[in-house]
């Protein structure tokens, strides 16, 4: 009797499945790996695409076993093909994804099976990622940048009416900019289902998407984080701009958040503590006069993580830059991100992705910081 | 000591969660009903919004769960601080969506809760559609079928150039297809990450995207299933189209399904069961002389469900228009979408949602059944 891995789930949700397997489907399919094989157990509308792409050792038929699970009961479930496979294969203790659904997990138990949670993520190899999945992360960044380009032109072809922008006849909103570079995104296959376009009142809350005019002279925060659907990568990239003459104290916020980035990224390498970065970061925006804390009963200055890793996930688990302790690993793709956020002045933040290396780490394509557009 | 309804998962992949908060958010979030109240516990960055728009009775903080977890131990973790919620509310049994992580199962039973799996739905209510969402879903059908008309538009404007389509210079592909129509799609914030546009051979499969160039007098399935982004809830529908003259064999069998189709439509009313639409079309097709059934290791014929559920899920389960017993309930809005595949003809199907009432169902916008496009 031989311990397996299991996963039953979509390709697209749990992106442990996809690194396995290179295999997505529209539905859950049944993957396991066991004696150092990899399996994926494959409905007949979909087992010649696997049988032809996917990254295992084989391929099995879903309907031969939903058949032996029916002889011994008409109204069979997943759990009863399941039994079958494993029976076949000696298999009686499975390691699942965290994710996997208690129900699942239940009915498995009642059928004699041990079911015991992997670590996270299920592929550990995954935290360090290959020179191939650098590649294609990338590959996401430049498109990023494209589009990030594409959001400082459409300022750059605004006028300033009043407090307001005046973009081909209309009035510019953040939902007409996230639209703008949605299609952008999508016409070269990136699916952005959310932008931020964030300006104003919106900027200083780093979860907020924007909504409504945007406003000369503040702050304008865009948040682009697509997935590529040729490759399921993601990319992340964010920058601030003012539309006109920024204000002095933006111009102060925005200096010091692109020094307390590059502080970031000039600290990160393989072995070093991620807390350590981001205490770095916070300390250096509080001697420059930015200070973290609750003012109005609404938090204010550098209040999020520095940086979550990305790859097949947005985020990526486990780990971050951020307030608790994390080794960073070799190959590790991090964002880097401090931001500072006050009601009085707006919100700034800016945003590369690395790729960590045993001495340092190296940005994933390039685009200029500048905060302001004339 | 009360039952709680909980559920823990992001808007966008728990329907339940969205359905019951009518609230959507980037991360996970806590939600429960007990003693017919419900409550949404929410980080800083989501609390204002959640208070604004939640359709619940409270939001709570959940960083003063937290601290109160963390004073207890400092390493708390998410159940923890579920600890701290259930236990103020008095709350010591939850029901929960059979989804639920096992991992997060397993630790709250460690706990001392106790965790029992709810129906499926979460909230049966979803079965039956409320008139307003039954207008949203019809929405989306819409634009679905404005899409559907660009799509037989530019097949109008393609030429034949010997076995292949010639669309603005360019030989006419699945994949420009699919762009054209998914661009046209986000402009109008419809998703539609995967779009069919499936000619020849891949039209045989159901599950096939399609690729490669589109060939004349050949069936072209269009299925196109995007969510609305503003609504959060999906359309669904397909046409088979044939540029130019379209062989006998083909325009007889686009015939016979879109007979098969009405038949459907005939039968389905509140109280009927599923499985016996399903058959009926299926007994229609092989009167006409189309048998399923596997020939050369392949199925064909008609060998999927006759439809399925939609709104906030694509599928809703349970209950599917199939070989399994279903009794479709009042208000339920379920895809009738039968269709007939043999590797010598192609693939036809043809799919619209209906609305189902007591005497009958009602079409969810139409658009025009033709298969040749000249």
């Amino acid at each position: 009797m031989a311990d397996a891995k299991f996963i039953y789930d979509s390709a697209e949700r749990n992106a442990d499945l996809y690194y396995a397997t290179r295999f997505a489907a529209p539905d859950p399919f049944i993957y396991f790996e066991v004696r150092g094989k990899k399996y994926l157990v494959l409905s007949d509308l979909e087992i010649d695409r696997g049988k032809k792409i996917a990254t295992v050792e084989r391929v099995l038929s879903l309907a031969s076993y939903a058949k032996l699970a029916e002889k011994k009961n008409r109204s069979f479930t997943i759990v009863d093909v399941l039994k079958e496979i494993f029976s076949e294969h000696g298999i009686k203790k499975l390691v699942v994804p965290q994710t996997m659904s208690f129900a699942m997990a239940d009915a498995l138990r009642k059928k004699g099976f041990r079911v015991e949670p992997g670590p996270v993520p299920f592929y550990e190899e995954r935290l360090a990622k290959t020179p191939e999945e650098r590649k294609l992360i990338e590959r996401s960044q430049r498109v990023i940048f494209e589009a990030m380009r594409l959001a400082r032109e459409t300022l750059e072809k605004s006028r300033i009416k009043g407090d307001r922008l005046a973009y081909r006849g209309k009035t510019l909103t953040s939902e007409m900019m996230q639209q703008i570079l949605r299609v952008f995104l999508l016409e070269r296959n990136h699916f952005a289902p959310e932008i931020i376009v964030a300006c104003g009142m919106h900027s200083i809350d780093p979860h907020d998407r924007g909504a409504g005019p945007l406003r000369p002279h503040k702050a304008i925060i865009v948040d682009i984080f697509p997935r590529s659907s040729a490759t399921m990568y993601y990319g992340d990239a964010t920058r601030t701009f003012c539309k006109g003459r920024a204000p002095d104290a933006l111009k102060r916020m925005y200096a010091t958040v692109k020094e307390g980035q590059e502080l970031g990224i000039s600290k990160l390498r393989a072995g070093v503590n991620g807390r350590l970065v981001h205490e770095s970061i916070m300390r250096y925006f509080e001697k420059k006069g930015y200070v973290t804390g609750v003012k109005g009963g609404r938090r204010q200055g550098f209040f999020h993580s520095t940086g979550h890793s990305i790859a097949l996930d947005l985020p990526e688990e486990p780990g971050r830059l951020g307030p608790r302790d994390f080794i960073v690993p070799m190959g590790y793709v991090t964002s880097v991100e401090p931001g500072l956020y006050y009601a009085a002045v707006g919100g700034v933040r800016i945003e590369d992705l690395v790729y960590v290396t045993k001495k340092g780490c190296e940005i994933l394509s390039r685009y200029p910081k500048r905060l302001e557009v004339r």
